[in-house]
């Protein structure tokens, strides 16, 4: 038999069904058993009766079922297995056994996903940028004419080889990212620098058959993204407009997923494949004290253009050109994504050892209203009231547009359903009964930090939203505390990688030279954090922040680099990473 | 030198450029040049200049250019040079060249497809269906679980076999639609008839590898859809969930598209592949006289679920069993999908040979508002005017929520704006010239009949909302007009190919055996519509329509099948089509 865990507090929230497993395995008494099913019910035989019937049927007599309510290792403990139990169990995702490293997005995360949607494309609608669809399919001869940028994807490209029963002439490529599928279009539809900025993006799906473990969210074969591809004719347009999307992304972690990130420019070793320059915002994952790359948004200069032939002439040089040819220009290009990744960050940082934490915003609900202090005492009449002013308060809850929901299943003790909606990552819970409705009020529990406070009835709605308002600020705030104080400032390389075995990002003076990020990732790999299995676990430059340190600032000339004798450029940010 | 077919009236509208290649080629006289010029620029030297390098700017001198502003063959001269025409140069779409059958939805489509996207996506969340998304990629073996389901998908699966460089031990199929990829989840997730109904739908995009003649939006090798996927505990829910979407699917059709369709069920051998009976929406391309389907909305019974196992126990054995394995019982599935294609059979029905015309509930743009009657006369502060009360005009729609923009380029004439949004298919063209800020009135143009009528500045709002709303409603009325005077109700074999060949639908008593139905397509593809080189162009049966004729009505025993000898059941729906 599995080993069973449970206090008292934790069993009596036990479904009927697994608690009469649990009497029929000889781990409960048989007056345990009366005792749990009189909570709910009044006649004895009839509980007998539900809690056989729950027992036996099928699927949910296993012993195992004891925990699938809940999750059963500590966040720190065991990190990667709670992050597996928090994902399936609060029904955000489930593991597609068919094929490893792709995964089913449920209700549940879809939604979180579909609130990013809409803030970001309207932010970007407001930008000028229009919705496309191009083909997932790109050819081979297409896919490699930016020499580049196949060499970053192709270990990981899938190819289609066959219809049907027949072999395909040529291989063809389904796209891990569509620069190479936009931009002869780009170079066909760009006359004049009248036709820009042209500015394009599409939601879709993309395939980067990667070979390292796959994690939910996080690295997965098949993942959902928008691409924003977009021409200009200057530089100027285009390095404003990077940044215009970075402060977006940035926006989407920071005010929507309650996410805090760091701003920067990426080494030349970790830019884009083909780009000019990639800017980034970098996630801090405080329990494996790793990095992870939320969201970039690349400047491509002009490399693609010259490759695809996107031109324009110069309209300087119209005016006075007699009947030569005018000059070619190679437009400016950008190109800028974020994935559903985003949402395995959030999970990461906010879930705690009762599951998920969703902040307001993004919470498909994000209040449930449930009755409780319902007794074998208590009048139906009495029941009913308390289930008539639920549903009152739902229904003014609505009305102003915050997004409540009660549970007023009969078949589960408030217990279940407060470990229910908490492992579903609930904000805000509201408990009704009957002596709140003496006193016109109702009790309200944050999920972020467990914080009870009695709300009046007759201020529901502005309470109810200033609390919802308070959590999604304190998620932020807490998390952008700890990650503050997980970023090292440091001078010296022998402090380097005790601060990353301390969890810690560093931000150091680095010289910014290839060979010299690569010296750094060897000697920082010789020692790995005891609950991680990755294979090399050096430190890599995460990125540039755009903030620097100042104190003490870098002096050019003088301030050497971190690792090699090189004089220091700027301060990076160094850390082990996903 | 291409053909040149320009009247005056065409030419006056030519881009600067194209009439100096016209000249240059000597197809014009200078002083046309400088006439055409002339209502655009005061003086003869700048425009001599910009005629010039209009001229020399590349990619645009080629006479070719002539025709890329309009359309070059009339709808019914040669339906599928025009289809393509339109869909290119309005901008709708563009040949994918990589992959033949795959298309580029530019944004001018897309906002069409998000407008259903919105309509349908709200619709179906009050019926309690939830986001999802499953992986595109299926392994042959769970591909292959339902028979008949792979029989009828096998031919035209595409199938990735490598990854990077390494072959994959299996290969793996893309989605052609996601049955077999979701019900084995189905299996997973419901346990009891509480979990019932569950209901799921996921935009996506999905690969048929058909070997047909591929043709934009209607048959292409990748297309958008949404599939939508429940399950249920009796037939009754899901019988009346069928019709529920089925009703959706008539509504997007006829209220957003304003393309007529008629409402039936499929024959045994039109039906989905493995499902137990599939209703449809059939809509009539008038030009060819033949039938598309436009969406179908699937119940798959019991087969799937005995397939893949998705059970649960019988709630009324529950009781009563002491002990014993409840019952298991199947569930009831439905599936449900609508594609892109729905584009493209709007813009067959719909556009003219000016190009593209627009139902005012999907345009992007509903109201172009163009100046007009500005002379070489006009002085600037007048033509400043003119431009502010178009500001003015724009703003003032837009407030009301009505999509309206201005033309203000003063690098072309009012005629060649008037074809460039034409071509775009924008409802409603509203010119204002100086002699309109006198009135206090605008000019307003339908698209869709050319009819012009003044409208008041002061009741600009209501005005142009009632020519919206009108324009929508005469739109879906012409074609319904259209398309019912195209259903012929025949009761002898003898009319029945002459109908056919005459481009009409026929609805003829029908025994509804399969045999029957492939002796029908035999003795009706005996003559082809000369515009059409499709190899086959038998009649099958489109549907068996809901709304049954009365005159005369079906006699069971008595009245005989039109082709066979057996008794008719009812009335089926025949066709030539897509």
């Amino acid at each position: 038999m599995a080993s069973i865990n449970l206090n008292v507090a934790r069993w009596t929230a036990l479904p009927l069904g697994v608690v009469y497993g649990l009497w029929h395995s000889n781990s409960l008494k048989k007056s345990a058993v009366k005792e749990r099913a009189a909570i709910k019910y009044r006649h004895k035989e009839e509980l007998i009766n539900k809690a056989k019937a729950a027992y036996y049927a099928p699927k949910k007599i296993h012993i195992e079922g004891a925990s699938q309510i809940g999750i059963e290792v500590r966040k720190d403990a065991d990190f990667s297995t709670w992050y597996t139990q928090v994902l399936k169990r609060s029904e955000m995702l489930e593991y597609y056994e068919e094929v490893s490293g792709c995964y089913i997005i449920r209700p549940l995360a879809y939604n979180i996903w579909h609130e990013i949607q809409s803030f970001f494309d309207s932010a970007i609608k407001k930008l000028g940028v229009e919705d496309t669809y191009f083909p997932m399919f790109v050819s081979q001869r297409q896919l490699e004419r930016e020499k580049n940028h196949i060499e970053g994807f192709a270990p990981e490209v899938a190819w289609v080889t066959k219809a049907g029963s027949s072999d395909m002439e040529n291989p063809i490529a389904i796209r891990p990212t569509s620069e190479t599928v936009m931009y002869p279009y780009f170079s066909k539809w760009i006359r004049t620098h009248r036709d820009l900025p042209l500015k394009l993006n599409q939601w879709c799906n993309v395939v980067r058959w990667e070979f390292k473990k796959p994690q939910p969210f996080i690295r997965t074969r098949e993942f959902l993204w928008q691409e924003g591809h977009t021409a200009h004719f200057t530089k100027e347009e285009a390095d404003t407009e990077v940044r215009q999307i970075l402060e977006l992304y940035r926006q989407v972690y920071e005010d929507l997923l309650a996410v805090p990130v760091i701003k920067g420019v990426k080494s030349e070793k970790e830019k884009f494949a083909g780009g000019l320059y990639t800017t980034t915002i970098e996630g801090f994952i405080p329990t494996t004290g790793r990095g992870i790359q939320a969201a970039t948004s690349h400047c491509l200069g002009q490399n693609f253009a010259k490759m695809f032939d996107i031109v324009v002439e110069d309209p300087s040089a119209l005016a006075s050109s007699e009947g030569k040819e005018a000059k070619k220009l190679h437009v400016w290009q950008n190109s800028w994504g974020l994935t559903t990744r985003s949402i395995g960050v959030m999970v990461m940082i906010h879930g705690d050892d009762k599951g998920l934490v969703l902040p307001p915003r993004v919470a498909s609900i994000q209040v449930i209203v449930i009755p409780c202090g319902l007794t074998v005492k208590t009048s139906e009449e009495e029941k009913k009231r308390v289930e008539e002013k639920i549903n009152d308060v739902v229904k003014e809850l609505n009305s102003v547009g915050i997004k409540a929901k009660s549970d007023l299943r009969d078949t589960y003790t408030p217990g279940y359903k407060f470990n229910h909606w908490e492992l579903r990552g609930v904000p805000l819970r509201l408990e009704i009964g009957p002596r709140d409705l003496t006193n016109n009020q109702t009790l309200s529990v944050r999920r972020d930090n467990g914080v009870k406070e009695p709300v009046p009835l007759d201020k529901l709605t502005t309470c109810v939203s200033d609390i919802l308002n308070t959590i999604q600020k304190d998620m932020f705030e807490r998390a952008k505390k700890v990650y503050d104080e997980h970023v090292k400032v440091i001078q010296k390389w022998d402090e380097f990688v005790p601060a990353l075995d301390g969890k810690n990002f560093v931000l150091v003076p680095w010289c910014e030279q290839e060979h010299c990020e690569d010296k750094i990732k060897e000697k920082s790999s010789r020692r790995q954090p005891e609950d991680d299995k990755a294979p090399s676990m050096g430190a890599k430059s995460l990125c540039i922040p755009f903030e620097q340190p100042t104190e003490p600032a870098i002096v050019p000339g003088e301030t050497k680099c971190i690792s090699c004798d090189a004089f220091a450029k700027r301060y990076a940010l160094f850390g082990r990473s996903y």
